[in-house]
């Protein structure tokens, strides 16, 4: 079905591994997908390389970039800049990738709201009683940082019926298979293949009426 | 995910290879799914089994069943009643087990506007001269049974974007997978798990308020 691609936002809880799941969603099915890369305005860490972990930038050219409308997304946090290039995602859905954003929940919604083919994914621990373990981590976090997470967490579930798919995380391997699975059917639904169903329509008209 | 089973509604063009389809579904995953036995008042044909084939029974006992609800959806062809029983269904959706009917779209879309969650699924050939082919058939028939079954496809085909999903059937063993992936995948859609989002919900409010 449907050989176009199709744009996919990731979102989930801190602690979902939603990382992990890309990495490996990636490294067995790499020829299906591409992973979009985000520009910013921060300065590289040791080791991050531009064009892999992000575009490094300047704020003049990030703001230039947002005044040419060539950002799907953007935010900003503190003092840097943080957006999706929009022409690399649309090469890439041009050639039939499809394009996966790991983004947060006010990302997501903006993307779908300028694409509304947008297929949005929420990666989550299979109960919420791991989730919270997740959260509190080893025991070694001061109450602070694991109430500001918490705090977070109870954002991100506000926002999780928004998504088209909830993944459940509890055995890396398993998730993979499902999320794939889960883009796969996504190529067959109808709006997705409007073009196919007009062809269909249009053959048969003309062959009933003999031409 | 959802654990609840899914109505699952499956539709398509004449020659579209669906029955073959199901069958083949029914006997690689027969443990997930089961498939509806229509309820009519047509008296059987050699070899058909009562509760197998058909539920046949009397015109009185359909009109009752009629009157008390008891049928999802019914239709009148010439003389004869045929419907859904809703008992059986309701009782393996509960069981955890996916419920497929096959239906016509008129049926499908009272199906679908009854029980709103229902998966609406349309099988047709990879291409329209492929689907033409298989209208025409052998080269047997008379210009009049071809002519009245495109102008039956023609209908079908009008319907097709009220459908949740395309399954293209090329290849039997290649759409069963595609067809049982789709249905998989549909038990992690978000509104299939209000439940679960509402225990993460509910579990999170209560932990940052310390109870």
């Amino acid at each position: 079905m449907s050989r176009k691609g199709i744009l996919i936002v990731v979102s989930g809880f801190s602690g979902s591994g939603k990382g992990t799941l890309m990495k490996e969603l990636i490294s067995r099915y790499g020829e299906n997908y591409a992973l979009s890369i985000s520009a910013t305005t921060r300065e590289p860490r040791e080791g991050e390389v531009h064009g892999k972990e992000y575009f490094f930038i300047t704020k003049e050219e990030f703001e230039k970039k947002i005044a040419k409308e060539e950002l799907i997304e953007y935010a900003r946090y503190v003092e840097n800049y943080y957006g999706t290039p929009r022409d690399y995602v649309e090469e890439q859905l041009d050639a039939g990738r499809d394009v996966i954003l790991e983004i947060e929940i006010q990302g997501a919604l903006k993307v779908k709201k300028a694409f509304p083919e947008t297929l949005l994914l929420f990666v989550t621990p299979p109960t919420s009683s791991e989730l919270k373990k997740r959260l509190i981590g080893r025991g070694t976090e001061t109450m602070e940082i694991i109430e500001s997470r918490m705090r977070r967490a109870v954002e991100e579930a506000e926002g999780m019926d928004k998504y088209d798919y909830l993944v459940v995380n509890d055995d890396l391997g398993h998730c993979v298979e499902e999320m794939h699975a889960i883009i796969r059917a996504e190529h067959c639904r109808s709006f997705r293949n409007a073009a196919f169903m007009k062809e269909i329509k249009d053959d048969l008209s003309r062959s009933l009426k003999g031409e």
